[in-house]
């Protein structure tokens, strides 16, 4: 595999800047300023330092601070200038034949405070708004191309979660497999970061725990938890060690090239108590129904109380995405260049599902202290409801104790 | 190792808090709003979601949205309550006896702009006032527990640095070396989460790479780059196979216990070339000049200036800390609980330095297509100059062919 296998079309990013252009204008936006950096690989193909302007009509102008020759050679932009300050910009901007803009938007929900002063002082006389709603709505529908890298990123998913058989024995603690498992993955060429947008959340690959570890809950937004390896990161998996007849949660994202497939199996060491495959098995019966409604036009927020009544109506209510009063309000999200994208299936979300979405969808049971069950698949949205764009089997997989 | 060994103990918390109230005092301001992860695990022991709120003078508040069992587990701080929304901060400052500040401190480097607002917007009396500085400069002074936790790191440096004979063969790729290196990292506690304050920046574990593909130079503000494994990363190791006769640098951060230790090596199958010989113990030779002269009181910029001094009279000007114009304009950085904390030691930097800071002193030759050799070892400035944390042998480790 080469480095620079997966150069972005010029025609990809001909869209997007086009879709992009469409929402700016509709929105009294003259011109947007993308800095982040998964914003900017999506509309510019590099991730190098710099800044992306992209004008509500003519061509978007891609400024670099470092690396230059980097940025040239992967993106496929066509106007692409070294930059030395961004103090620059607005020069760059009027020589490009545009007006400096009147409403500048710009990235809010990431942005740190001083860096926007910085840019504030830059464009004096622009008020600047806020374009990260305009910009994930966008990045929500994935085109072809993306679909394809989704699907090769769901395939290493698989080849990963199929791993496991191999290197679980009882005894191992939650870490040491975890590390055998990336390692793994790495050598698939797992790009190791996972990005996600929310400030404050973090992921380090997923969540690998078992037994009553599973069930720990932490301050991520996320069913599971996990003890993790010490208290400055706080979920995950942690030093205990692996034993019979307890499932082993494997929660793990695949990034490649980019892109996220979000992914969980469970595995045990001998068989499993009844009560856990059960509750497996109706979380299973939750993702088949899901499949079937969640189609075009499905409202986000809709889907998910059908989920959550569907998990009452079954006798799980008590423990559906975890347990307790702060038990997260969501059965399943959006996922591309990030892990939490548009749409989100959560409580009073409102956006109409929409072909193209790719939604990791993860009804799981959080049993305090004996574990998690449950599935993931990332899916795709087509007119007839998830087409899942993993392909291992769904059920917990057994293996001799 | 237990996931909760290391607590940290109420009395640390108390000084660091009381070195925080005194930077307040100093400063107006009247309380300060912690919100950001790793500033808010140093203040309160704890990662979990929530709000620390440190008045001028008093004891602090922990206010945890989730998970507040978890964080009351981990925090030694007295006063922690649950707490639903931010809206009721003022709330609960006003229970506990304060007036609603009139200044008030938050992390302005880091806290995005969307979220400011809802600050801003809950504090509807206060001016909001930048205090990132000030708890970076507390940070910066590591007390005797926390050097403690530094060594601990430094050892799995070493062990993981000594791990590479043993998984170092001709023709794999570099993806694969880091993936096992990583597995092993891993088993030893390593957090896998390499945490950056500097926004837009990142790293996995570090950068492996060998020969040219070394010294590809990348967006992030560090003297070596690599190919990375795609152009969303664009930095790291990649899918280049190692070969004879190259330096392989293995510049990796071991996070144990939330505290980093940064520690480059070079590793070779076989002999390498004399002019790469000759770069690296050039490197060894200004190590050793600034264990000297980095003194309690010495100027950080100086050391820079004078590290880019030596490098210039030995002949290495040219390639010292990267090729051309974009190159970085540093040779260390403070360690802890950041790899980009104060001391930096780069141009124009003016901070003394002091007793009991950790800096991470990294002098390196970046020969455009043919590798990187040098040093990077993470040391405790001491009375009389640098003392390594690390024990492993500086020299080039030439494997047999």
């Amino acid at each position: 595999m080469d480095s620079y296998e997966q150069i972005t079309p010029a025609v990809e990013l001909q869209d997007r800047v086009t879709a992009f252009q469409e929402s700016l204008r509709q929105d009294g936006v003259d011109g947007a300023l993308i800095v982040q950096k998964t914003d900017l690989f999506y509309f510019a193909a590099t991730a190098q330092q710099g800044w992306l302007y992209v004008p509500a009509a003519g061509a978007p102008i891609l400024m670099i601070f470092k690396e230059f020759e980097r940025a040239q050679a992967e993106s496929t932009l066509e106007d692409i200038v070294s930059l030395g300050s961004p103090k620059k910009i607005p020069d760059i901007i009027r020589e490009r034949g545009h007006q400096l803009p009147a409403r500048l938007g710009m990235e809010l929900d990431v942005l740190p405070v001083n860096l926007y002063r910085q840019f504030d002082s830059i464009f004096t006389d622009s008020t600047i708004v806020d374009v990260s709603t305009a910009i994930r709505l966008i990045r929500a529908v994935k085109s072809p191309y993306e679909i394809q890298l989704l699907r090769n990123a769901a395939a290493c998913s698989d080849a990963v979660a199929g791993k496991v058989p191999e290197l679980l024995r009882e005894g191992r603690t939650e870490i040491e497999l975890a590390g055998e498992l990336e390692a793994y993955a790495r050598s698939l060429g797992h790009q190791g970061i996972v990005r996600m947008r929310l400030w404050g959340s973090e992921l380090f690959y997923g969540h690998l725990m078992a037994g009553p570890a599973a069930a720990v809950p932490s301050y991520l937004a996320s069913p599971t938890g996990g003890a993790g390896v010490n208290p400055m990161i706080g979920q995950g998996p942690g030093f205990r060690k692996i034993q019979k007849n307890e499932p082993v949660l494997v929660d793990y994202v695949f990034a490649l090239n980019g892109y996220l497939s979000d992914h969980s199996r469970i595995f045990a060491i001998g068989a499993l108590p009844d009560e856990l495959m059960r509750a497996h098995a109706a979380m299973l019966e939750i993702q088949e129904e899901v499949k079937r409604f969640a189609v075009p036009g499905a409202i986000s927020g809709e889907i998910y109380e059908q989920m959550v009544a569907s998990a009452e109506e079954k006798g799980y209510g008590e423990w559906f995405m975890g347990a307790g009063e702060r038990r997260i309000r969501f059965t399943g999200h959006g996922v591309g260049l990030e892990l939490d994208e548009f749409p989100f299936l959560a409580k009073g979300q409102q956006l109409p599902l929409t072909e193209g979405m790719i939604i990791a969808l993860e009804p799981k049971v959080i049993l305090p202290g004996k574990g998690v069950v449950g599935i993931e698949n990332t899916h795709l949205v087509t007119a007839s409801g998830l087409e899942p764009l993993t392909k291992m089997e769904d059920e917990i997989v057994i293996l001799a104790g």
